[in-house]
């Protein structure tokens, strides 16, 4: 088999493209959950008591923001996609598919719901923030194993290093759901503050690395 | 009419990314069947009761996603397309867009219907399923009959192994209608599984033709 | 400024991606028009009972992806796109999007509405229909006017030949329309087999100009 | 670093393509928010009393139209994007995919709501409207600092005269706010002149420019 040929086979163009369009969908798919308020008492107050919505929204948009923008940065450094990528690849795009759920749980439970329920709401939602994480930490295994996958000049070092800061997140999101326990709407700031500092931690990490034309 | 005229009219790159926002799509509609739980009840016992939900849409996720893979890899050897493969992909396209409908009808049947609708549901998640399997064999038949669409070194030796393939899937939801008559439940499981499978079938046969970079 | 420049500002790359995208959805969001039906009697008559809407989905869907490969074909003819070729793409993307509207009234009129409510809704989608075909005899005359945008060697004359066919769309929509006031179930049917037969006519006129390697 | 390296990992490409896919997502979305008339009293009388839903789903969808022509210049004029530019695209996203929600708002709240509501609705809409564009500034402001993104021959003097037109859209939204305030109807055709308007002299300011062959 010609050399071309596998590079067109396993090359990242299609996945990216893919992996693009759910990410595209589950994002803008997050506004369905924000219901215009009905007709009983007057809009202006209706529209302010949909703010669990809109801080769901935010957190939730820019969330799945900071993924896209990590997922950009990591198939962009990748040569070649195996199948092992392919399946994390296709596990996290579950995940991301799966957030307007949890999104829409928390914002219908902390505006109307007991408390305990909103305990619940915002658990369930840290829960599938872990889960969102988890892939990546499998993504950056696999290329420690296969670092003839990279594009020069990474390598499994770098790999090793990236696969480190997967697990942050995940304690970052089991942190959160310990305070949204205490105090849900807290958790819910919290989930917004973090998509904003992962996208800050990132931004310092690549500009530490890119060339100077990119930053 | 120039060489290069034909290829860009005739190119796989369009049709891909047609099929590739169809797919993306499809996958994240997925997620609008999971609805809220309303404010009866605890919410975790409400979360607890969608439990077919989530069942029906990893299922459905993962059908979705075999068929992006199978797709990938189909479109990923040809040179060329032309308009019996382009019939064949409207109506593949036609059945993933029509499987969130399936889904829904069989989350909410196992969840509340009667024992006979829930076997109903079932059976119609395995006719779609059936249906979908049908255009691969009639896309592996075109190029048995026109191999020179195909990009080297594949042939309509290979085609004709290929198309084989696609008859074990329909068989296999064939079958699971079957079971689905006698215990429904089960055969929403047997769903998943049968999408699990495919995946692995589908790698163990990539990695033994694929060069070693790839896997 | 550079030729290439300017093939990069008005090449038709984006606009087909764009385009790719607003098509892919539209004809993937038909689907949440049908409904899981409700709880009350066996859900295969409750399934039996959507024929409208499968019906209705069929035609829509078909005749999303006719215009899909139409618009695959008028781009993948010109070599740049100009600020009027933009419009009445965008005109045409209006009107695709719009489609899933008429096909959810067209599927719940037919099924429960009084005879003359269904005469209405029918009329409706053959008027969206025609407003459908009537950007591409605008998109047509604009190169009969610009034929340096076309890839050679497409020209003027032919794009006075392609305007012609747009205008057999438009009568025949409205014949649908005619159709639809006495027998609306009939137009419906005919909707369907317009978008077949636009499928064919299509395919017969390319295959006798596609060099042999397309077809 | 080798300067390909570079240049793939911060191109246009990948951002350019997330981005159509949520404004190709965001604009047919729009649909959703235009219900099947109840059957209550004739479809013909109930079609008819949706016309400010086909006013708002205009306004929306030229509106977006127009942001998806400007972003296609803007990101068709840069040779990298920068981190600062990639989150105000994000954040330009964002706004759009939010589009929506105002939308039915204004829609419904003009349709059924008091004149005090409709008036909340429509400087909804404005508010977003005015969100919607001072992303631009910041990206504009963004290659005053850094013209060294641009493709040459653009400079920090073009980015300049660029960024003040994206005043003039914040002027005009504020505008259509106060005239909301008074006469919320008449925002509405307004919020669809604003579109058609800003495609005339964006029309009008591209074609003074543009190399011959694009118009």
């Amino acid at each position: 088999m010609a050399p071309d040929r596998s590079t067109r086979l396993s090359g990242t163009a299609r996945i990216e493209a893919f992996s693009d369009g759910v990410m595209a969908i589950a994002i803008t798919l997050l506004i369905l959950e924000i219901r215009v308020p009905p007709q009983s008492g007057s809009l202006l107050a209706g529209l302010g008591r949909l703010w669990p919505s809109y801080l769901a929204y935010l957190a939730s948009f820019f969330t799945i923001g900071i993924i896209w923008l990590n997922h950009h940065a990591f198939f962009g450094r990748l040569r070649h996609v195996d199948h092992v990528l392919q399946w994390w690849n296709l596990i996290l795009l579950l995940m991301v598919s799966f957030l307007p759920f949890p999104t829409s749980v928390v914002a219908e439970y902390i505006r109307q719901g007991s408390a305990s329920d909103a305990r619940v709401a915002v658990a369930l939602y840290g829960v599938v923030g872990v889960l969102m994480t988890v892939p990546w930490v499998f993504l950056w295994r696999r290329l420690v194993r296969r670092p003839e996958l990279f594009e020069p000049p990474y390598d499994a070092d770098f790999a090793r290093a990236e696969g480190g800061r997967s697990w942050v997140g995940i304690v970052v999101y089991a942190a959160c759901i310990g305070v949204g326990l205490l105090l849900p709407v807290a958790a819910l700031a919290l989930y917004l503050a973090v998509a904003v500092f992962y996208a800050v931690t990132s931004q310092g990490w690549s500009s530490a690395r890119a060339a100077t034309p990119v930053d």
